[in-house]
């Protein structure tokens, strides 16, 4: 694929996002720009309903529900059946309910197969998990093209995030769920980097379990919930390892033992964080009329061309996402000796993306609000950085604690 | 104790609160009101921080430390010193890493002590948690006055809730630690209805582990994150059970393995919540000025006035609050057999509690924004509902799922 002169029927729908001027935002898939529909969606449920309606705000503002009700908003973006996706919490304990469940499914197996490319959390959540039960447990991490070699009978779970964090690289779900399903191994996929970016088909795949974040494509803020899906052949049976009173059967029943809901809601666990809740609701209302193959065909071009005028104009980077979109979600990666330096650079720059230990630079493409120009602007301003080297000053060298 | 014509020196702070127009509002025990600083705090936020700076925010808006930095502020309100406590996730969620650590410390005993009067969500967390371990846990519940029998040698760790959340009886915090300890058990304190409300000592205390929400006393709203206290001495051997990514020692080393920070971070779990964080942040600010025991005096006069003038006035109800101050919370409590008819009624002319099944009628008494004046008159309109019969209305009965 290559940039045309065509722009996609429906994108981009820059308008409702409020982008600051000067900035080309290409880290997306960190955390969204705000969309414009938050800030008075914010205000309301502050004002209007937990000022004006105070506790009665559970009763009357559809609070208590908001968790399944934006769930089912998500389930459309990822090939979700309604009433298999809640949010809730954040997407590390979202792996941990998952993963419990899973192992809980299959008590005669001990290994857990992830790989070396998942994001990091995903694995401690896991070593946490199996610290906890006390057994034989053991977590691999391949390489992610050893995966399917170290799916075998001893294996209880197969959990992988889809697109790498680090390379964009992506796992064919449908496939390698197959193959774990076939071993009998449950399958759990981590959609941090896929919901909102690609065509995701979770009732196609035929998984257990799949988790995500929404302060990503979904632009639900900092620190927006988490979702998990279950698929609905398995919602009754699901033990809840986290058991929290929202997820009981009755929570305002008050009941001394623990009975779960009868349906996704068990998944639940305690008091919503209804402000955050609220603003990703009014965050979703950008995929209107969104189709997700037109993203996803949108943000490939964007990385193509992305990679071809870096390769043409940057010396000295290399590409570590694949060159295939096919085998890519939607961020392009390149490795680069001094790329924490050179990010710095960028952003000092307007340009941001954001840096992964060791050398990483990593950009994401999201055309809700990302276009050719805005690509074409990026690469002049990081031919500038590469060329001139720029990255070479002292307030881009201390790297400490930070985001990116 | 008995209601005076003087007011306390500092006491009430209604100027910083929205509190609308008609309403006396005596369910600040279950969702505080909103405290004036909230909005524009929040607004900021998402515009000028969110909008503005977009991932950057995390490095320059200070939302990395936030957890710590707003746990410092509570800390300041429980009797903790700076450090041991830090903000995240949901109380369930915290009571799950609190008595995981627990049954840690303790390998060789099996029993967690409750009580019958615990909110239900800690007990159902703990039967996940057993459930997880796989072993022969067994969690005991006695009668609250009945607890300190049940400690012995077997006992892993002693859970509780230092408020009833019906009766609003306390536990001595201090003699029951000291029991606990004495067996040998772990002490977890669960100070949902205790921080903000009395004057908690936790250092003093001595126990290991507390836990509490913010959305009640300490006005953070809908969904505000929940906090843990670690005694300072078990920080850096405390192993998180939650083992997430920001618990981690150095985050965005993005290790392929856990390795725990070393001070209260280590309890940290996923991404926190940003916005509710930020909510909560600036709810604290009423607490300028203001010492708990001037909070806890003027809270029991209050309560002692409420009972007396209900008793005078109203028949039928039965007081479920013990008489005695230093044995009660901040909130007082009735039993009554058409209680939830008689809240709604009670709702419906702006008086706002809640109810607890199977009969109580709960009423809580929150001096920062509730004075003699707002007593005297709930009580001419809990008069009229009961004097009237009120209650007997078919809009009132229909109960399902609500919150109050």
């Amino acid at each position: 694929m290559s940039s045309t002169n065509l722009p996609p029927a429906n994108l981009p729908k820059k308008h409702l996002f409020e982008l600051p001027e000067g900035i080309i935002y290409l880290d997306g898939n960190s955390l969204g720009p705000l969309p414009k529909a938050v800030s008075s969606a914010v205000a309301d449920c502050v004002e209007a309903q937990w000022g004006g309606q105070l506790i009665k705000g559970w009763n009357d503002c559809g609070w208590m529900e908001q968790p399944v009700r934006v769930g089912t908003q998500i389930a459309s973006l990822i090939g979700a059946p309604s009433g298999s996706v809640v949010m809730g919490d954040t997407l590390s304990i979202k792996v941990f309910q998952a993963l419990a469940a899973a192992l809980d499914m299959r008590p005669d197996r001990n290994v857990i197969v992830s790989d070396s490319g998942n994001f990091p959390t995903d694995l401690y959540m896991a070593e946490g998990l199996m610290r906890l039960k006390g057994r034989d447990y053991r977590l691999e991490t391949p390489e992610p093209d050893a995966v399917l070699d170290a799916i075998n009978a001893d294996v209880a779970a197969v959990m992988l995030t889809q697109v790498d964090y680090r390379t964009g690289r992506m796992h064919d779900m449908r496939a390698t769920t197959q193959m774990a399903q076939e071993a009998g191994c449950v399958m759990i996929w981590d959609l941090a980097h896929s919901a909102g970016a690609i065509e995701v088909d979770l009732a196609g795949s035929n998984c257990e379990f799949a988790v995500g974040c929404t302060y990503k494509y979904l632009n639900g803020g900092p620190g927006a919930p988490a979702f998990i899906y279950v698929r609905p052949d398995l919602v009754k049976s699901v033990e809840p390892a986290l058991a929290g009173w929202l997820g009981h059967a009755e929570p305002f029943a008050f009941d001394p033992s623990y009975r779960p809901a009868l349906d996704i809601e068990r998944m639940r666990v305690g008091t919503p964080p209804v402000l955050q809740m609220t603003a990703l609701e009014a965050a979703l209302s950008v995929w209107k009329d969104v189709y997700m193959s037109e993203v996803r065909s949108a943000s490939l071009r964007l990385g193509d061309l992305f990679i071809a005028e870096v390769e043409r104009r940057c010396d000295g980077l290399e590409l570590v996402s694949p060159r295939d979109g096919g085998q890519r979600g939607s961020q392009v990666s390149f490795a680069f000796d001094h790329g924490y330096a050179a990010m710095q650079a960028l952003i000092a720059r307007g340009v941001i993306g954001d840096f992964r230990a060791p050398n990483i630079m990593r950009f994401g493409f999201t055309p809700l609000y990302v276009d050719d120009e805005d690509v074409l602007a990026a690469v002049d301003i990081f031919e500038d950085v590469i060329a001139n080297r720029l990255w070479d000053h002292p307030d881009y060298q201390q790297r400490g604690n930070r985001v990116t």
